[in-house]
């Protein structure tokens, strides 16, 4: 059996980390697949799917980490070839990978306590994101 | 088909570096499952799952490098809130991911020679470390 | 259903950096697969699969930040133990991970324009890679 939705939601930028564990959740209390593997995959090239505590003083490390990394006062190629600043958005997004997996056992996501599933809009704007959650199982 | 199973074990922390490969194929062959998808997740925000060339030299370069990206002496808002000193543990795991997936080819997992399936548990105290391994096929 | 291939290439080493949305796409075609997921998956330790906009100027961009994170120069324990002086390769790979799951839907691969599936090598002498690509779906 295949179950899947797209979810769609707006974000700041800047590697603003939106907390998506409910949708996805929805939609496999949707999908009614008991046993099975959900695919969660961002859409775009400036955007990653991680898992993370969820918690504010958190998600402001991460995203002081990504500065660190990949600062957006980076000079890069990319922004001077296109004009469009956003190099910095780009190599996060690719160092970070877009999808992750996760299990579902007994019509549960298998997950921990604390670990929430999250997108990381790494563009240099306000976007409107689309993730993919496709479930596949029985 | 769908088989999964929970595998647990103790690590140190301090991005301690386990080799699991031996359980999940242990866990292939008791599926019998022949052509597929093997998805493997952690349960827990404070560690990641990714493909290693196991051997002694390397996992202490690893460590080295995770401390170099965040260090387990960075001051970081989660940790002052919370006072629990893991704030490097949620980073390191969030920025390396929490699952990969194995491809099962006539019935065995496609993976070089030097290639093994590592959990790196990031959290700065021994845990007693959950993964979900989950085979999708026929 | 479930339908895999193997895809090979040559490769430059040092991070080269290789689309193969083409591929994917053809062997998503040859499936005949109309919904489900699509796992990509590098076969060796010194090589990565994500996602990227594949543009000269951003892959110089990434090729720099991971020259920035695991320098060719670096002095690694693995280099010295194996003498084969490819630590970096190693590091570089895991920490990007061997394995990305892409969404098939409605016979489409789910991806955005700018989006193209990528290897990057990141060993250091030019390599004949393998990848591993595994459908599952209906």
């Amino acid at each position: 059996m295949i179950f899947g939705k797209e979810i769609q939601f707006q974000t700041k930028g800047f590697s603003d980390i939106v907390n998506i564990s409910d949708q996805v959740r929805d939609i496999r209390n949707e999908s009614g697949i008991t046993n099975g593997i959900i695919s969660i995959s961002v859409i775009g090239s400036t955007a990653s799917v991680t898992t993370i505590e969820y918690e504010p003083s958190l998600v402001e490390d991460m995203q002081e980490l990504l500065e660190k990394l990949a600062s957006v006062n980076m000079v890069s190629r990319h922004s001077k070839t296109w004009g469009d600043d956003n190099g910095f958005s780009h190599l996060r997004a690719s160092l970070m990978g877009p999808s992750i997996t996760v299990p579902i056992n007994k019509s549960k996501m298998v997950l921990g306590t604390w670990q929430q599933i999250i997108v990381i809009d790494h563009d240099n704007r306000p976007r409107n994101r689309k993730i993919f959650v496709q479930i596949v199982g029985d």
